[in-house]
């Protein structure tokens, strides 16, 4: 069988599965142009950084054949989402590869970049995966309990997942694992990863965010890991607001709290989690109606409070990013 | 302009408001038997502590009422819901009024009791206003930036609410106030402290329970404020499931973490918050259709993580509950 994947070619466009009517229907949506692309982002048909880098790779492919300027197609990608870093760092990698080309071939050369970073990321992911999985291992009790919060499974990668990637790979070598996957308001991406789960035979129970603390004070966890929207190089982590809370009922209890992402999320040019800017969405996420409504979509956890990060080279400390080849 | 108020005779019956309801419809239901008052109780069209306690008082009248006996009106109403303290403390005082009496004189005794413990609660939350209004005063920053979590306002309670009685005396005596209202996940009672408060004229936004790190990582809250369901006689502190992350958050950044409730939450029989029983609901009030759930509705908030419990005597520091009368 194989892995299931988020975004594939399909001549001269891409297919992507239509994450907003998950898990209810699985929809799949063709873009073939810079607005198809830019709009899946920003709804988040498409979500979860590394799969956000992967998409704006191909919608910058897309809108060079469209024959928009190389600048401004930069610019319209960049601006659907502020926090994830995979989309920015995707966009300058084609920059680089592609600004020193005559025009001509610039189109056909992302198309080419664009499939080397997803094809990359799955590699990397599946590299997580085997890092990640001795963390699951070592636990004493059966089955392992894993929490982790939104979705960073195969759904928010091209492939296998980051946060999920290890538990995955425990699965698939006979390791009894069992998943608290929460909520996640105000999206719900928690029945995103239910989902899949369900899917792959992984047993896994649904709670509110809420519930976090209480299960952990009750000792019914084991290990917190999540994915990751920007590591700074301090360690400092952004991801989904709400991440923040489970790190600091992970360290109340004695809970080692793992992040797992690619590289290509480590942003060392920002010092620390305060640099990461906080996308703020529409308060109608929350539908409440006509109620004032603040939404963050991320929130920071400090490198202190996270036990490692595991990358497609290793699993390293939070405070030790220094170490990694970039 | 009298208070508004969640309970009130009416006839040979109570009129309760039905919270099930709200924000949408004001819808008010009038109890004539014990088994609309169990159900009203069961499934949340009242709500709150203190609430319970007094609709559980008349439900006791009305099933005398009716010719059910006083041991099994009893039993019934205690089953509806395990963990606010308050209905078995008004099912014991009710049961301690009336035991001695002949079974002829049970009904209308059992009426004029539960009047008095509506009045009582009244009575304490006005009280817990007052007391609790200098902890609002005290804060250097205009408009005082609070954060509470689940409904604590009037409509858990007869009337004044416990951790809004403080947020309603300041707006009252002029303090600009500005709300952080959590969505309060899986039953949004979040929806109805926004609607208390859009009521009163108290400014106020909606936030996901997941942003409350982020929040206070900013320093955008000045002190917390919740009600609690029961708290034990060493001041732990069971309340609506989420407020224990709140506590960490609150803890992390300095910010005061403070209880309010009447003297009858308080368990003095009930050694720690271990020994608290937690209601687990339906995991369908999740909303995620047939994925596996785990609903528990509170969570324990130990005492060491609480600035101080506002009550109808003063504000005790939450280990120091023995000086208060009983």
């Amino acid at each position: 069988m194989s892995e299931p994947r988020t975004i594939a070619e399909d001549g001269d466009g891409v297919v992507i599965l239509d994450q907003t009517r998950l898990p209810g229907e699985v929809v799949h949506v063709r873009l073939t142009n810079l607005d198809q692309a830019a709009q899946a982002i920003r709804v988040m048909r498409v979500r979860g950084a590394p799969l956000i880098g992967a998409t704006a790779a191909y919608g910058l492919a897309l809108a060079l054949r469209e024959g928009v300027a190389l600048d401004e197609a930069i610019a319209t990608l960049a601006a659907t989402r502020p926090t994830a870093v995979n989309l920015r760092w995707a966009l300058n990698r084609l920059h680089e590869v592609l600004s020193p080309l005559p025009i001509a071939e610039r189109a056909g050369a992302a198309w080419t970049e664009a499939g080397n970073i997803a094809r990359e990321d799955e590699a990397a992911n599946a590299a997580i995966g085997r890092y990640g999985r001795p963390l699951l291992e070592r636990v004493d009790r059966r089955p392992v309990q894993v929490m982790t919060h939104c979705n960073a499974g195969w759904l928010a990668t091209v492939a296998h997942g980051t946060a999920i990637a290890p538990i995955y790979a425990a699965h698939r070598s006979g390791l009894p694992v069992h998943v608290w996957v929460s909520e996640t308001r105000p999206r719900n991406q928690g029945l995103l990863t239910a989902w899949e789960l369900q899917q792959a035979g992984i047993a896994h129970t649904l709670i509110a965010d809420n519930a976090a603390g209480l299960l952990m004070m009750r000792g019914q966890v084991d290990l917190v890991i999540v994915g990751a929207d920007r590591i700074a190089a301090n360690g400092d982590t952004a991801n989904k607001v709400g991440t923040y809370l489970k790190s600091l009922a992970a360290r109340a209890h004695g809970v080692p709290f793992y992040v797992a992402a690619p590289v290509s999320t480590i942003d060392f040019a920002c010092a620390d989690g305060a640099a990461i800017p906080i996308e703020d969405r529409a308060g109608a996420e929350l539908g409440a109606g006509a109620v004032p409504v603040a939404n963050p979509a991320f929130d920071v956890t400090p490198a202190a409070l996270i036990a490692g990060i595991v990358t497609e080279q290793g699993v390293f400390p939070a405070t030790g990013l220094g170490a990694i080849r970039r």
